[in-house]
C-alpha cells in the first residue's frame, strides 16, 4: 500500500475515479451557476464515494432542488465535452474571479503562501483553471479528457449540509452539496445498498434496540456500561477467547488499570503518547512528589514487561506468551467517538509474547495462524493484512533484526494465504507490524488483530534471559491483539450479523411460547432440560397471544422458538421455528434438543440443518 | 458484639485479661528502674496479646537483657502483691514525677486538656497512680487485686522496637519493650505457633516463593501484578464464581473503572467517600468546566444502578440481581497498606440485587445460602456472622422498611444455622448489614461476605418500577460481595492452605518426573494425555537428578508427581507421588489419570482416595 503522494479524504488522485469526481464536482459548480447566477463558489474536491461543493446562495436547496441540479448534471454528462487546462498569471486570475470572493481569497492565499487551492506546498505558486462551457474554475485537475466518460447513472446528489467557509465558526456558513460519482450504476447501486444496509445494522442502534449496553452521560463520553444480555454477547467471546488461549500455550496474567507516572515514564509513554491518555490525579503536593502521579493505563504492554522481569529469565521459558483481557483507557477527542467502534475505555485481548531472534520467525507464523484461527469461528473469512515496514527516517535496532522480523511477518502472511499490501516505511520507529482488516457482510473494512516486533520496550526495561550460551541477552516482544478490542469486536459482529447472532453467540438461545396458559407447566419443564445443558432459554409467560410471542421473539432475535399447543404438549413435542420465520413444525422435543445443544456445541454459525 | 467504652487496640477494658496486661507492664516498668535506675519511663498500654511500654535508657536492649527482664518479672508474678490506688494533685504529682520528664510532659498535657494520661477526655482531670513495691507509675487502672493472679507461663517480652514518644519525629526515639501476656500458659503457647504459623503462611512470603504476584515499584503502593502461576488460582477461582452465578439467576455486567465527577455527586461517594478515593484527574480548566473531572471507581454500586435506569422496568423483572468481577481503586494509607490483603486496587465479586420490598426476605435468605455453598467449596467451614442494626442518630427509611430488612438478615442467619452476635446501632446510616467472617486453619478470622440492604442509592438514582398495581415504586438495593474482594480471598486461602492448595485450584496439577532422558518421551505421552483432559501439567526435562526433581516439585507444591523409570515406562505405569511425601508406588498409567481427573472435577478439598 504505497501512500499516494495526494489523496484526499481516501481518494488518492492517482485512482481514475479521482479525476471523475473532481469532474462532476465541476458540472455541479456549473449548473448552480446557471441557476444562481448570483451563486458565490468556493471549494469542491473529491472525496470518498463521490464529491462536494460548498456554495454561497441566496437561498436554502431544498429537496426539488437537488432533483432538478442532478438532473441538469445528468444531462451535461450525456452531452459530453472537454476541460480546458490554462496556467494563469496571478492578474489573470483575479480578472477572472473579480465577482467570486471565496476564489479570490483563495487566491491571495496562494500568493502569499505558496501553495495550491488546496492549501498543499508546492515549489512555486502555480495557479491554474479548468474550463467547460462558460464555467471557469481555479483547479489544478486532473479531469476527465471528455466528459462522456462519466456515466450519468453512477451519479448522484445526496445531501445538502451546512459547513463554515474554511471550517471556522467565525466565517460564513455555506451550504455544502453532497454528490456520489462512480465509475457505474451497479457501483452506485451498490453504494447505496450499503448505506442503507449500513443503517439498518448500526450497533448503536442495535444496541438500544436489542437493550446490549448504554452510554449514560453520568460516565463521560465514550464510556459504557454493558447491560445483561451485551455482557451476555461479551462473556461467550471472551470464554472462547480464554479457551484457545489457555490451549494455545498462553499464560494468563492480571494487572492493574492505573499505575505511577515512574512506568509509563519508563515505558515511553509520557513522552510519545501522552496526548491520547487521560490526564493524572491531582496527588497533594507532597504526594505528587513523593511518588510520582497515577494515571490510568493507555497500554497493557508496561505492565507486562514488568511481570517478564520480576525474576531471571531462561532461554529454556521462551517463548514467554502473557496474555490479559486488559481494559485500557484513551482519551480520545469526543469528535472522534463513535459507540463501541471508537470508545475511551476498551479491552484488549492483549498478548506480549517475548522470545529470542532465532524463534521470532516461527512465533510469528504460529501467532497469525492462531488469531486466524479464533477469528473465522466468529464467521469472518475476507481479511487483508498490511505489512508496515522499517521508516525511511531515524528507528531503533540493527538491519538484520529488523530485516529478521520484517521477512518473518511476511512469510507468516504467505504462509496464511491472506491477500496482503505493503505499507513501504509505515512502520513505527520501533518495529515492524501487521495491521489485519476484515471484511464483514455488507463489504466494509474493519480493523481488526495486530502483530508487531518490538525492540524498543525491552531495551528500556532492562529485559533479559540467560541464553544457552550462559550469557545475558535481550528478548525481542511481540505485541498482539486479536480482536483488537473486544468492543469493537463486539460492535463488528453486531453489525455483521445484524444483531441475529449464530445461536453460540446469541444472550438468549431459545425461547418457549405457551400457546395458552395451560402449556405453561410443560414449557417450564422443557426450559428445565435445556437449562440443566447450560442452555439460555425463557418462558414467556405473558398475557400476549401466541403471534405476539412469535413476533416478540423474532424482534428480540432468538434463534429458536418453540411453540406449545395442547396437541404439542400431549405428544412430548414443540414445533419449532426460527427466528428467519422458517417453520419447521411439530417434532419430538429430545430431537429438538439434541439438534440445539449440537448446533451450540459446534458453534455453527448457521440454525438450519446441514 | 455491644461496643466498649474504652479499648487500646482491640482490647476491651472490660476483658479481664486488660487489667492483667495492664499489671504486666507495670511490672516491666518497675524491673526495668531496678535494672536501669537512670531510666526514664513513658507509657505502657495492654494491647492485643499483651502490651507494650516505652523507655528512655542509657543504652539499647539486647536479647540478653530481654531474657532476664523477663525472668525478673516472673519473680515478682510468683511472688505476688498488690497496687495500691491514689488519686493525687497535681502538686503531689509533680513531686512523685519529678525526676520523670515523660511524666511530667504527660500530666502538663493532662491538666491542660482535661484528659487521662491516654489522651482520652474526662470530666474533670483526675490524677491517680497505681503503686506496687517501690514503683509507683501514673496510671487511671484497672490492675489485678493481687499479682498472684498473673501466671507467669502466660507471660513472654517478645521483642524491642524503636518508638518516637508520642509518635512525633522530632522527639526523642524511644526503646518500646513488647510483651505478650495470656491467661494460661496454653494460651500463649496458641499463640506463639499462631505466630510461627502466620509466618510460615504469610502470603507476601508464599507470592514470591511460589511466584504467584508482585508488587512492582513502579506501579505505586498496594497495586500488584498477578504472574501467571497467581493468575491461573484467581482464574480458576473467579471461573468456579461465574459458573454458580450464571447457575445462581444473577446476570452478568460490565462497567468501566473510571467516571465523571456527576456520577459520584450522585452517589454520594464524593460527599462521604471521599477520603478513600483516588484523586480526580487533572482536566484542563475548559473540559473540567464543561465535563467535570473524573475519577477511578471506589465502587461498583452507582453503575449498577445505571444499568438499571437505563429503561423502565416492571415487577416481573425482580429481583433483578446483576453481578460484575468489578475492579475498583481506593487510596488506603500506605501504613495500611498489606500485600494482597489489604490492596488499593482490587476485583470484588459484587452483586447488586433490585428487589420489591415483599421480595426482599425471601431474597435475602437465598442469598446468604448461595454465598455459603460457594464459600464452602473453598474448604471454609467455620463462619461468624455480625448483624450490624440501625443506628441511634440519623438514619433514613421508614421504621418499617428497617425492621422488615432486619429481620430478614437475622432470619437468615439463623435459618444458615451460623452464629452471629447483634452490633447494635452499627448500620450504614441507608440500611443494616450482615458482616461475614471466616476462620482459617491458624484460627484467624478474615473478613468475608458482606450483605447490606440499602434504601438510599434507589432514592438518590431515582430508581422505579412500575408495580402489578401499574403504580411506580421504589425497588430496595441489595449490595452483596461474596468473596469480599477476590485478591482478599485469594490472600486468605494462599494462608490457609500455606500454599498446598487442592488439586483443583493448583496452578501446576501434575509434575512429571522421568528418570532418566529416556522416559522424556513417554512422560510427554502422558502429559499430552493428561493436557487433553485439560489437567495443567508440566514434564520436567531438566538435567537434575530424579531426587532434586521430587524436591523441586514438592517445594513447588504440585499435588501430584509422577515419577517414570525403565519399568514404569515398560509396563505402561507411572510412580504416584503427592505432594505430602506419600509414596504410593508404581500403578497403571489409566487409572492414575481417572483418579486426578476424578479428583478435580469433584473439586476434592484432599488429595488421599477416600
Amino acid at each position: 500500500m504505497a501512500k499516494s503522494s495526494r489523496s484526499h479524504d481516501g481518494v488518492s488522485v492517482d485512482d481514475p475515479i479521482y479525476a471523475k469526481r473532481h469532474s462532476a464536482a465541476h458540472l455541479l459548480a456549473e449548473v448552480v451557476l446557471e441557476e444562481f447566477p448570483d451563486a458565490k463558489i468556493a471549494i469542491g474536491p473529491p472525496v470518498e464515494h463521490g464529491f462536494y461543493y460548498d456554495f454561497d446562495l441566496p437561498r436554502s436547496l431544498n429537496e426539488d432542488d437537488l432533483v432538478r441540479l442532478e438532473d441538469k448534471v445528468k444531462t451535461k454528462m450525456k452531452q459530453g465535452g472537454e476541460f480546458e487546462y490554462s496556467v494563469v498569471d496571478e492578474a489573470q486570475a483575479r480578472k477572472i474571479f473579480a465577482d467570486q470572493p471565496y476564489k479570490l481569497e483563495l487566491i491571495d492565499k496562494m500568493v502569499a503562501a505558496g501553495t495550491d487551492e488546496y492549501g498543499e506546498a508546492s515549489e512555486e505558486t502555480v495557479i491554474s483553471t479548468y474550463k467547460h462551457g462558460d464555467f471557469e474554475d481555479l483547479c489544478r485537475g486532473p479531469h476527465v479528457d471528455n466528459i462522456k466518460k462519466l456515466d450519468s447513472r453512477g451519479f448522484k446528489l445526496s445531501r445538502v449540509a451546512g459547513a463554515y467557509w474554511r471550517g471556522d465558526e467565525s466565517r460564513p456558513m455555506l451550504q455544502r452539496v453532497y454528490g456520489l460519482m462512480f465509475n457505474t450504476k451497479e457501483e452506485l447501486a451498490h453504494h447505496l445498498w450499503q448505506i442503507e444496509e449500513a443503517k439498518r445494522r448500526d450497533h448503536r442502534r442495535l444496541g438500544e434496540d436489542l437493550d446490549l449496553f448504554s452510554f449514560p452521560t453520568e460516565l463521560g463520553g465514550g464510556l459504557a456500561v454493558w447491560h445483561p444480555k451485551g455482557a451476555r454477547i461479551r462473556k461467550v467471546i471472551e470464554d472462547y477467547s480464554r479457551l484457545k488461549h489457555e490451549r494455545g500455550g498462553y499464560e494468563f496474567v492480571y494487572s492493574p488499570h492505573i499505575a505511577k507516572s515512574t512506568l509509563f515514564e519508563t515505558s515511553g509513554h509520557l513522552d510519545f503518547y501522552s496526548e491520547s491518555m487521560y490526564p493524572s490525579m491531582q496527588m497533594s503536593e507532597k504526594d505528587e512528589k513523593e511518588i510520582g502521579a497515577y494515571y490510568p493505563k493507555p497500554m497493557n504492554c508496561p505492565m507486562h514487561c514488568l511481570i517478564y522481569r520480576s525474576r531471571p529469565r531462561s532461554y529454556r521459558e521462551l517463548p514467554l506468551r502473557l496474555f490479559e483481557l486488559g481494559t485500557v483507557y484513551r482519551y480520545e477527542r469526543s469528535g472522534a467517538l463513535h459507540g463501541m467502534l471508537r470508545i475511551r475505555g476498551f479491552t484488549q485481548d492483549d498478548a506480549h509474547i517475548f522470545c529470542t531472534r532465532e524463534d521470532m520467525q516461527s512465533e510469528v507464523a504460529s501467532l497469525l495462524e492462531f488469531v486466524l484461527e479464533v477469528v473465522r469461528a466468529f464467521g469472518f473469512e475476507d481479511f487483508t493484512a498490511y505489512l508496515a515496514t522499517r521508516p525511511a527516517e531515524k528507528s531503533i535496532g540493527d538491519d538484520e533484526v529488523w530485516d529478521l522480523a520484517t521477512e518473518g511477518l511476511r512469510l507468516a502472511i504467505e504462509k496464511a494465504g491472506i491477500p496482503y499490501e505493503i505499507d513501504e516505511g509505515g512502520g513505527a520507529f520501533y518495529g515492524p507490524k501487521i495491521d489485519m482488516k476484515l471484511r464483514d457482510a455488507v463489504g466494509r473494512e474493519w480493523q481488526l488483530s495486530t502483530i508487531q516486533a518490538d525492540f524498543q520496550l525491552p531495551e528500556r526495561f532492562n529485559l533479559e534471559y540467560q541464553g544457552s550460551d550462559g550469557q545475558a541477552h535481550q528478548p525481542i516482544m511481540l505485541h498482539r491483539a486479536l480482536f483488537g478490542s473486544v468492543e469493537r469486536f463486539f460492535a463488528t459482529l453486531l453489525e455483521h450479523y445484524a444483531g441475529a447472532f449464530p445461536a453460540w453467540l446469541s444472550p438468549e438461545q431459545v425461547r418457549l411460547v405457551p400457546i395458552t396458559t395451560d402449556q405453561e407447566e410443560y414449557c417450564n419443564e422443557v426450559a428445565a432440560k435445556l437449562r440443566a445443558l447450560d442452555v439460555r432459554v425463557t418462558v414467556d409467560g405473558s398475557d400476549d397471544r401466541m403471534q405476539a410471542k412469535i413476533r416478540k421473539a423474532t424482534v428480540e432475535k432468538v434463534p429458536y422458538i418453540l411453540v406449545v399447543g395442547r396437541k404439542e404438549a400431549e405428544a412430548n413435542q414443540v414445533a419449532l421455528r426460527l427466528r428467519s420465520g422458517e417453520d419447521e413444525g411439530p417434532q419430538d422435543v429430545d430431537a429438538v434438543i439434541a439438534r440445539i445443544t449440537e448446533n451450540i456445541a459446534t458453534r455453527n454459525l448457521s440454525l438450519a440443518v446441514t
